[in-house]
């Protein structure tokens, strides 16, 4: 079930099944010469869309900027400062909060975003903890790459230069989804420089393409969709063992 | 052109051509019983993806979380609180003037964005003021129902209950890009009550199925088609001629 | 009555027999080549003080330094950023709040002030939307130039050259209030030029003379005397009609 | 020269003689049975439009709502947070500085205010001192109190029961410029209480009446009329030495 | 007692004899030729240390980084801004009144902290007063030089050249307490000039070697040994009266 | 070199030697039933002055209290927001940096802090990201239980039971440098449970001890120091190579 699909009186009756929701959040920023700017949202969105076909689970509205300075050395990429970050999402939580939703959890395609989204489930918990009471909700941080089976596939389809920006796996995920968006490029060097990761100019001076530690050339719309189908399907069992799980208080 | 499809390197590229981009602005709020709860973040993005098949203008990700306290109390609807919105809105703006454009749409889809909104333009413009020096960049905002010729379009359409929230004209365009998601209900009273916005049980109490003014029974995919193709030739003009306009400085 | 010429235990009193009160709020600005930098904070001074003569309303100090960024470029312009803006507005609220006034109507004296004043309203309605729970207030806007009646004079009075910035209306109230303090100047050319507003170096360049529209040589304390004892008299309706409004909740 | 009834021509020409500048600053707050909410701010705007009548200073419009969080226990005090207070005088410091006032000083009437105009004078600073550069500009805090000459006279005046809030002086100077808003009450006891301000209840506890150790009988018109003329013309004194100091850098 | 060498247990026994703790705070930041950098946060922490030898008092980690921005033209000084410390102070004091602790009595070691600490408390209680709710404890500032006895004590030691930066009296402390890192230089002049404070680039122009109006060559070990053991049961005295005072409420 | 300990003119001459620093940085917050609360701050601040001893680094006051809202069920716990943690990190980094500090190496001891500080670090280099300009300094987090060879001798001391929080290897530290301060109590159960962090109330709930996986009892001092010792040469192998990194731009 899409949130932003149905009508509130939808939502109402989908509240007095479940009070659990899937937030897919992710990142708009370059992903290399052929991967899209739109990679590291599109990902969850995808992953998760495809999990509501078939279980009644409520997917969300997609987060779609989130913390990218270090990519802003390349053009397209856009990025909340991480306290505008934390802010916002601590706003969509109390938003859904209000509603009786009990169980959020942000499926993420971003690694860069989830140091910021810990912090803003903190600074959520915090309003509570100084207060000595119960939050009445949790959240949980799920990077679609670690959903059950899918770190283990993509290790297989792709057991070198799978790096960790602008990966294959993801690039498949979109190329699934968006076939008449794939992109060509020669790739030099095939595998792309692994390192550390501060501002943008020196982001752009270490990784000259924007690709860190991988080969996409070896993504492939039949391995997306592979992954999408195994990951939505992980996504479904994550998200029920999450609603399932007592709220002490 | 599509800037979530695109690589950053084909940015790059359009960036030699137009110092331009369409940012489409919205909410994910109630809109009555009928009414999506992506309405006012899907119209925006329907009209600006529409607009962009036949003319070279770049379109951004949609921002689709507005200021929609008022709507919080009906379920599904999510909202920033002002000061966050402005904060993200000035960092959208600051990630894409880092890039060099120099003339940044917005196409806003939701009424309640709108102080917001320029709020934020004020909150980055007062930057360069304080510093006696130019900003380099300008911002527009542009309702899509304030298209040239939407307007009177639409009261040709509805000429009684058009109303201001939960509007026909709205639901049209999403039931012309969505078909599978049109909805029906009674609406009681046809035409929905008027009145003053302020806190969210404030809200649902004087209009209690979430209309104002409005009778959106008379949408139909048809009128919403035909509002689309017009704001979306609307949009193109208006682009142009921000895009043309001289930067003192 | 006047709140700052009060002791605590009359405003303890008059809130034994209403729940309302007028904040006059403006900008602190340059208003053209006679215009006083003071007018936008001066017209709603003048206004509510001239309203609370003969009815019994209350009348709050003048919050008169605004959101006024974009006239930086001239000296003596004072503004807040809008996020501060927005927190100090929201400090008045909540003393007044804290008293037990229900109805905060703020008089405004400058357009510029429009969107951070209602997204200030929107930031603390949204503690009580988050909260589901009622705000136990309700906050209006008024331009005194919207009051009724009002604008209908000033065309009367200006059916040219009115313009936006530096009008002739709005310094006629301050020529009538101050007349020792009024400035003559030859203006060139007759009527202002209009445009966008952005930061405050464009602005200069633009409007030279810091008028937008306008053709302030028409104004005169006659006029400006009409204006005041009209506009006074349709906010002590416009506060009592406030006044009346239920609260739910 | 009062700022607000000037043109920004007339500012301009102002800024070739002098880069000095007066801000009148308080609090709208209680003061005791018989002490206007607004003397803490109508005393350096008194004492401030006092001596600009002999002296070419300039006179900014007056801050009026400082920080006085303790006395919200009273009907009719409008406080800021600290914070908000910091932000708002740090704007208008960035104004005034933008325009080319070298010497911002600020002509204090409520000691509750000193930590955070201190504050708020670090904060400004602090962004010059991260960036290694010199800040152009300087500020001075000035309770009116404090000026030379002033306490002599005040206890000359009031030797016994003169305290620290609602003090005779004060209410004395008040009481010269407003004439017709003399209140008077039994005050019981004759000289109030002593002791730590805390929140607003616990100051209400303790402070039943609003006066902190003083006893406002003694006041008068006259007594008021002689405390201003010293006060003016000690302000001019302050103000023209720190115009004159140099500004390193 | 002290709290970082207790474990949570203990501390839930000591909040059953006692509700009151004592929180060290200061700076780190030049204190001229010779003085420690950590000069201004180990003075307060070693009489605290020093007290609770001989006292039942609890001693909670020192606050180390305060407000120190005209500081940061000399190596080694770290400042907070006034904003950050306010919240950071703020936050401090809501996780220790969660605990249940009613008396924070922050024993300062640095006049540039004085207003920002205040201003802090002034945050936190104005939660309260705009909610219309007793706090339920509260906060003192004591500086470690206005502890009953020590100006005397450091005045007849130091009856010339004490100054406010860099004096003897605090530089004696710290040679006290570390011994082995006692420094010396030529001073000159033999006493430092005073003056305002600045940004830091005008502070490092006026006091070319950090002192402020001192002589510190007069310190020694003993002078130090014997202000922090006047002061250390100065302070035992003035945290047992603030722990006595009742709370209304 | 304890920066503390020494003078700013020697902290000027360590930057002609070296533009790098150590910050050791932790947590004020329970550890179960015998740990000190200082622990997670104690063991980095051991770490790095026994570091010291022997090469020639820089050690930084301790950041002592770090984002630890889930503890705050337990006296003695005190926390940050992360909101505030971030913004503090942030002037501990602009101070440095201002004096010429190329590389700050943060030495963690909480892993409740890792998010909030990686975050931290966003937030700075987003300034010269945003700004398309080189930040000119880098910054590093280290835990040290992931020193080099420091993960392998814990789990080597202590095969079963090293837990997550309240672990044995950072209370045999604390035991180590603080033999006076060591605690008992009977364990129940011997290894502490596991599950997911949320608020304060629910982490008493799940915790009731407050260990998180552990069995504390196997800390001995001796441990302490092995793990100290390799841990402190680990430290200055790692900020030496991180020194000698050349930064771009």
């Amino acid at each position: 079930m899409l949130l932003h699909l149905s009508t509130w009186a939808e939502i109402e009756q989908y509240l007095k099944r479940s009070r659990a929701i899937v937030v897919p959040i992710g990142s708009n920023e370059q992903h290399g010469p052929t991967g899209l700017l739109g990679t590291d949202w599109l990902c969850p969105e995808i992953i998760a869309r495809e999990a509501q076909k078939s279980a009644d689970i409520l997917v969300a509205p997609t987060f779609n900027i989130g913390m990218a300075q270090h990519h802003l050395g390349f053009p397209g990429t856009i990025s909340l400062r991480p306290s505008t970050f934390i802010a916002a999402i601590g706003d969509w939580i109390r938003s859904l909060a209000a509603h009786g939703f009990e169980k959020i959890l942000f499926l993420n395609g971003h690694g860069g975003n989830i140091a910021s989204i810990e912090a803003a489930f903190s600074e959520v918990y915090v309003e509570a903890s100084f207060a000595k009471r119960h939050a009445g909700f949790a959240m949980k941080l799920a990077n679609w790459w670690d959903l059950e089976g899918v770190g283990e596939l993509a290790r297989e389809q792709f057991p070198e230069g799978h790096g960790v920006h602008a990966t294959p796996s993801e690039i498949a995920i979109t190329q699934w989804a968006f076939p008449d968006a794939i992109k060509s490029a020669d790739y030099s060097p095939k595998i792309a420089p692994s390192g550390p990761i501060r501002e943008a100019l020196d982001f752009r001076a270490r990784y000259p393409d924007g690709r860190m530690g991988s080969d996409p050339a070896q993504a492939s719309p039949e391995k997306g969709g592979e992954l999408v189908r195994l990951a939505a399907s992980s996504l479904v069992r994550e998200l029920n063992a999450f609603a399932n799980e007592p709220l002490p208080g």
